[in-house]
């Protein structure tokens, strides 16, 4: 008999969306947030922050390869790349299926890695991989550093909190002079339909520091909404250089993620700024 | 202060999304179903049919425009239009935009018609449109006049209970009898994540009787998953005739609807049949 235990998430105040759990495998307040590991019926097991879904065993492969593959076959020749938050490592395991040479990935809260080597072994699989090398800091006090990068793929929770200084003006102009020549910059922007500033803010901040700055949407039923945001940067131009086949992602994948509904596009173009991103 | 009032559907037994209502405006078992409008604080007014959402004010338009106008843009001339279910008149309204001669709505549920006209004024404000009309019984037997029609739109609810017949072979075969030549019929076809039997036996029992069929997608925020299937069949020529913008639906997304991410491929692909779709 399945047992009555749910666990939702106040997707806002007015929305949420629960999933039955079998067992609530761990829990921790760390120096930053609230880590909770779900076991699901439906979805496998779960990594929550904060009282929000960041990975489902289910669904997890349709952000974590949108979010990687665009900006990877986009670029001429990605060798280094650079993940911020990501500790899951859900992108890096993306990232390190192509022939990169080094991947640093800067995640501030070493206590989310090692629950997800603990109790998402195959998302983490990435971690014993001698390519990558993980930063336990802030991204933003990281980018400082004199390093470069092919690539740089911004997988951090939503704008508000800690993780806010890493959609501002000053962290996307520091994330361009990380960058190598025609390097690329992906970043992952929330819902367009929940949260429409968020997507609007990091477009136009990305605009006054690179030439090409492309916004692309996937499915992730898990996020609020289901659909899904990124904005894709460079000085270079961005069109497909190779292809990868994943379980979400393909050729005709990339050439139609860009495609915006209408109502993105007047969310893109409007002048509405609210305080809270 | 807003009241703790929440409605949830159960999209399958282990998972659930949930909004909060201001008020419960219109409950009624009908002679088919249990039908109930609410007023929530997110989604303005919601209609719920045995107690799965079927259209809300902040997010129908994705659902209908996209069950419409991929097929009525790209039909030669639609002049005769036929709807099979869509009583809350969403897709009716979105067929009137165009230049056509007459459109039959068969409803099952008049009083799904009623609770519409009432509660959502703005959905059904094709009602009023004389080119429309509404047959009240079953599309099943319908389908078995001598009328021709240039497009047909299924826009009913899933295929369990009294919706079943129009997702099978039978239907499909009547369906293509009431066609004119190069006639196009579109059917919605469920959430490919959530229930990937449904989409499968669509697009086989359509393959059976047509040369062309395409499958499709769109963003659907109160929907299960997020994520909802179309399928789009014709022996003739599928392809973009002219233009059509609205908030959703726009030339590049006709484009990208079609791109379908691996995994929805691999399910088309799939042998897989279960008892109940």
């Amino acid at each position: 008999m399945k047992v009555d235990l749910w666990f939702s998430e106040l997707q806002n105040e007015d929305v949420k969306f629960g999933v039955r759990v079998k067992s609530h495998l761990f829990s921790k307040e760390s120096k930053y947030q609230k880590i909770d590991i779900f076991d699901s019926e439906f979805f496998g097991r779960i990594m929550i922050l904060d009282g929000c879904f960041m990975i489902t065993e289910k669904d997890e492969f349709m952000y974590q390869e949108m979010l990687s593959h665009p900006a990877m076959v986009s670029h001429p020749n990605p060798q280094s790349v650079l993940i911020i938050g990501g500790g899951d490592g859900g992108v890096a395991r993306e990232v390190l299926k192509y022939p990169v040479r080094t991947v640093d990935l800067v995640e501030i809260d070493e206590d989310v890695i090692t629950a997800s080597k603990t109790y998402l072994p195959e998302i983490a699989s990435s971690f014993s991989d001698k390519r990558l090398k993980v930063h336990n800091m802030d991204a933003f006090e990281f980018v400082d550093s004199d390093r470069s990068y092919d690539v740089i793929l911004v997988d951090s929770t939503d704008p508000i909190g800690f993780a806010a200084s890493l959609f501002s003006d000053v962290f996307y102009m520091k994330a361009r002079k990380l960058l190598k020549e025609n390097g690329i910059i992906s970043t992952q922007c929330g819902s367009p339909f929940m949260s429409p500033d968020f997507i609007r803010k990091a477009y136009r901040g990305l605009k006054t520091h690179f030439k090409n700055v492309n916004p692309y949407l996937s499915f992730v039923p898990t996020y609020p909404s289901g659909m899904w945001s990124y904005v894709m940067a460079s000085n270079g131009n961005i069109e497909k250089r190779r292809q990868f086949k994943g379980r979400y992602m393909n050729d005709d994948i990339y050439q139609s993620c860009f495609a915006l509904p209408e109502f993105v596009k007047e969310i893109l173009k409007s002048q509405s700024v609210t305080v809270n991103p």
